[in-house]
């Protein structure tokens, strides 16, 4: 990588942490490069404007999530494991200790909701990209009459649960309940008792 | 209402309104003097301090809920009727134009999980007790064998993807998505179909 790139790049791994604990409107370029002992001429000179940087930072987190969660899908076959590999991957990547602050797309995804803008724009087509990739891996298992988009919706439903259920209530059974309730999508997407 | 206890309403009414779009960290007692008009000086004599303005807000929105979503229930009968109402209610809840930035209470989980103090411990014992109270009502339902922790987390995550999808994504088909989920779970619960 060019020099260039890798200041980038360091520049945003540390954003996306300070944006997972303070939420995107809390990421200022002054406190960035406070964090990153830079200069804010320097910062700026990378991304220009708030925007931008918020922009660049949900394109980072989502690229660390392409590699970490949905990169190793590719390696097991379609079905059913497919799936709970993408949950799996799921879980983890929301108790990543990186994230002192949960999940950081979740997280501006609640912030920003209220938001238009460049940043609100970017953090929905990545969460309508997920939406179709879903409703994909569904259709891949789907018993008759199957609804993909009612499975995709559920399959939200539940990863947004586990993340309530360990991070506010920090409860211990959040992943067991986080389980039996996509074991209970999978039978009734797939028509059929949902044995491993 | 005396007087104080007036002005307190009024200030705890427009509280809840700014803590719903900017957060509870947002809301700040010079910010809310201005909104209102009011001294800050004033407004430090009501509530002392930022935390405690936070508590006092989380219990503003928390006695609203409860007026206007769990006190209905009361006049239905034990049933699958009485789970419906309260999912109506939630949703409705959820939509309320007052709330600009969508329920302050799911806003305030996300934005507290990670921050240790009164108002997250005020926020936490309020979900704990939603969640027996879900419990009780599943219980009215319940077949052999059903699980009723489980269904009150599965409760909570379709109203977490009801705020998701209809806030986030801007989806029409939310409310739809949202009762076919819950009736799914419902059918599971009580062990019959969900005829209405």
């Amino acid at each position: 990588m060019a020099k260039g790139e890798t200041t980038r790049t360091r520049i945003l791994d540390e954003a996306v942490r300070l944006a997972s604990r303070d939420g995107l409107q809390g990421l200022s370029i002054g406190g960035l490069a406070a964090a990153l002992s830079l200069s804010k001429s320097g910062l700026f000179a990378h991304f220009g404007s708030k925007e931008a940087l918020q922009v660049a930072v949900l394109e980072h987190a989502g690229a660390r999530f392409r590699r970490l969660v949905l990169a190793p899908l590719s390696d097991i076959p379609a079905g059913r494991e497919r799936l709970r590999t993408l949950l799996q991957g799921s879980l983890d990547w929301m108790d990543d200790p990186e994230f002192k602050g949960g999940c950081p797309i979740f997280a501006a995804c609640f912030e920003l909701d209220d938001r238009e803008g460049a940043a609100r724009d970017a953090l929905v087509a990545r969460q309508h990209g997920m939406k179709k990739f879903l409703v994909g891996l569904f259709g891949e298992v789907a018993g008759p009459g199957a609804d993909l988009e009612q499975a995709a919706f559920e399959f939200r439903a539940i990863t947004l649960a586990y993340h309530f259920a360990t991070r506010v209530l920090r409860d211990p059974s959040a992943r067991t309940r986080t389980w039996k309730a996509f074991e209970a999508l999978l039978e009734r997407v797939t028509g059929e008792p949902s044995a491993p």
